[in-house]
């Protein structure tokens, strides 16, 4: 009888070479035009699903459908497992900065590099080959599994809680395992035990009816791209505080323990700076740079479009402008309250002379694990065997907002065991995963479902 | 024999089809891969000018070509008229805006719409045609004319100067006429007397080496676009003046008999609101609208750029960020010393973790008119023949560099004889010259060789 580990040697190059085919294809569900490759993505992931043993399905939603599989064969008294992922990858702009194709995935150096590599078709895929090293040649796994990949995760799933309630019955468990984060550094597994959650705005300001000649009219029409910058710098003030009124109504405080633990990690700031590639760190005064990232929301410009942006000079004085402009936060600040205090105070301090109209893009709740239990110490157990040391436990800066969602309609806590390494690039051009990741990834998992049998 | 204004009644209709032939070749002089398109802009218009029966020649620059041409037929004792204007456009974006496509001449109301119709097209050929008018038939002109037209003008005329300066002593003459602006109202003739200068930058602000997660990353690391927005908004104070330290050091403020005269003008700022489409006015403090167009320095964002701006959501925290910036300057601004003092600002107050590199794309100085003399008499006399009227005198916020840099080389007065009527979209979708118009400028300046030559 093989061993699940004994599996994984053998086919590695195999579960390798299958993962690349899932990352040629560009399911990019912020973009329509690639609907039908996001949709290929989901009809690709549930049928190595059923190849490998569960019964899987796709389940329609008002977008994009939901992969859902399940392999009930472990009997009632074993523990039932639900694992989420995302089949759905961020669009790959800008081009022109990836090394090579976003959906043609090259290995340099030990990494994979494509779109959605670490983020998180990489890690949905060693989920997949890990049920397999157990379901292969008629094997059985000690747990019972529901899988749940949706396409959307980029998108902020919308469709996903409706998902979970409609489907609640099926998808009961006693916990819920997602990998879509990123180990401290290499070498040190890593359980994340605080997510931040987001509130992603689209703010559009209008001016003059159409583009205007900037000489015959300018300093009589107020300029919608001046407008905005405005709005925009208003957001924080001098010590990169948010300016918001009632912001930080809602944040819990992380206490002096909490702050010890994240003191404690192996961390430089020199260190950092050099990876991001910027002269200076700075942010919110009175915290470090950890702490920014993980315990204090934040307020980021993601995009920005008015005017003239080719080559050479046009004197235009734009119709609009806009600005993308999302908030992270922190326990436990709530999405929509945090865009209606935005839009107050940005109606209150636009200029005279513009219309600013808020679009609320996408939203999702902070989240902060509850206290230790079994199934956080089984994660634990099974890195320790892969890694050869205990976890670190760390915070994140990014969101799955479904992640509180979970545990608020199943009742069952959520594990967050992820294998990305520092700098993976996810969100940004030459995006990459680590072979060795992707191989270590495949091994805990293997182990999880042994420490959580008992 | 035909007197020029009857041949101007009798020649309208093939005048019009050889402008709309004109307007039909995109010579967008900003964008490289119309290069070839604005050489056969030049050659077309150094053609017609040899059909109309002067010598014309291409002279070529570091970019695009000057077409120069001339007529010496009316004697050493006849005064010398320099006609000045620019067979280049505007690049046409966003073209989703027009409502005929911007270099297919469309008829409606009276008026073509095409990109360069008004600016500068439609105004050069209606001296192509009042030569002709006289020249046709083997008439004579009872001035001696040079014509030069240049193919830089909308990228700032980089190559102009050198070319006056090179080519002094066949340019000489008596005055300069340049049509390549506005009349104050439909059936008010115009003679211009001011013109803002330009210093155009563009910012570029760099912030990590490359794109991040706004998740991961964001609250750690100084984010451009808000970098950059903080610049814009530190641009201006809350009454709308210009916040760049020294300024308003060189301004020449208007006199108040001055200021009489453009309050005299049929104007009402609720009219001009309407036109522009904007929810309300507002400008510099302490100055009426008119006030601020033509007798102000301004300070107008003409684009923005940053990070993702295509449809849906994209968390990133974008490496860079670029804004298009420029400054509309009055007599006695220098464009050099503005950039300078604008780049000394913006690293004093561009926040830590971000680099910022201003580049000048172009630069103009202002202009206004010494006190009248004979050749601004000639024009307003040739104004009043043909609209019935005398010519009210007014301003301009946008700028012609080369207005003052003739005056200053040539040693002859410029005088500014337009024709576009209000709204005429110059810069913008739907640029439009109205038909009406081009016949009375063709008749004006026939007009205008009687009276210069007394």
């Amino acid at each position: 009888m093989t061993t699940p580990q004994a599996y994984i040697d053998r086919q590695l190059q195999r579960f390798q070479a299958e993962l690349f085919d899932f990352l040629r294809i560009p399911s990019v569900s912020a973009r329509s035009e690639h609907d039908a490759d996001t949709r290929r993505a989901a009809d690709w992931l549930a049928g190595r699903l059923r190849a490998v043993g569960l019964q899987a399905e796709i389940v329609e939603t008002a977008r994009h459908p939901v992969v859902l599989a399940q392999w009930r064969g472990a009997g009632r008294d074993a523990p039932t497992v639900l694992v989420y992922g995302h089949y759905d990858v961020q669009p790959p702009d800008p081009l022109e900065l990836w090394t090579s194709p976003p959906f043609e995935p090259t290995v340099r150096d030990g990494r994979v590099f494509a779109r959605g590599a670490a983020d998180d078709k990489g890690q949905v895929y060693l989920h997949v080959a890990a049920l397999e090293a157990y379901l292969a040649n008629g094997g059985r796994l000690p747990v019972n599994i529901v899988l749940v990949a949706e396409g959307e995760e980029e998108i902020g799933s919308p469709n996903l809680v409706p998902f979970v309630e409609r489907y609640r019955e099926r998808l009961a468990c006693n916990c819920v395992v997602i990998s879509d984060t990123g180990m401290f550094a290499p070498d040190l597994p890593t359980i994340v035990r605080a997510l931040r959650g987001l509130a992603y705005l689209e703010i559009q300001v209008e001016g003059p009816r159409g583009d205007l000649h900037s000489g015959t009219y300018g300093g009589a029409v107020v300029n919608p791209a001046t407008a905005l910058a405005r709005i925009i710098a208003a957001m924080h003030d001098e010590n990169w505080h948010i300016a918001v009124p009632g912001f930080y109504g809602d944040v819990r405080d992380w206490d002096e323990n909490e702050r010890a633990v994240i003191r404690a990690l192996p961390f430089t700031e020199s260190e950092f700076r050099a990876q991001v590639g910027s002269s200076a760190l700075d942010g919110e005064a009175g915290y470090s740079t950890l702490e920014r990232l993980w315990t204090r929301p934040t307020c980021e410009v993601n995009g920005l479009l008015s005017g003239y942006t080719g080559e050479g000079a046009k004197t235009v004085l734009p119709a609009r402008a806009m600005a993308k402009v999302s908030f992270r936060l922190v326990p436990d600040q709530d999405p929509a309250r945090v865009g209606q205090l935005v839009r107050e105070y940005v109606n209150r301090i636009a200029p005279k002379g513009v219309r600013v109209t808020i679009t609320e893009l996408h939203g999702g709740r902070p989240w902060r694990a509850a206290a230790e239990g079994p199934y956080l110490q089984a994660a634990a157990r099974a890195l320790e065997r892969t890694f050869g040391r205990p976890p670190v436990y760390t915070g994140e800066g990014g969101s799955i907002p479904i992640v509180g969602e979970f545990e608020r309609i199943l009742g069952a806590p959520v594990v967050l065991l992820g294998f990305a390494l520092p700098g993976a690039n996810m969100h940004a051009p030459d995006e990459w995963f680590a072979l060795e990741s992707f191989e270590k990834g495949m091994r805990t998992i293997a182990y999880l479902y042994e420490e959580l049998a008992g």
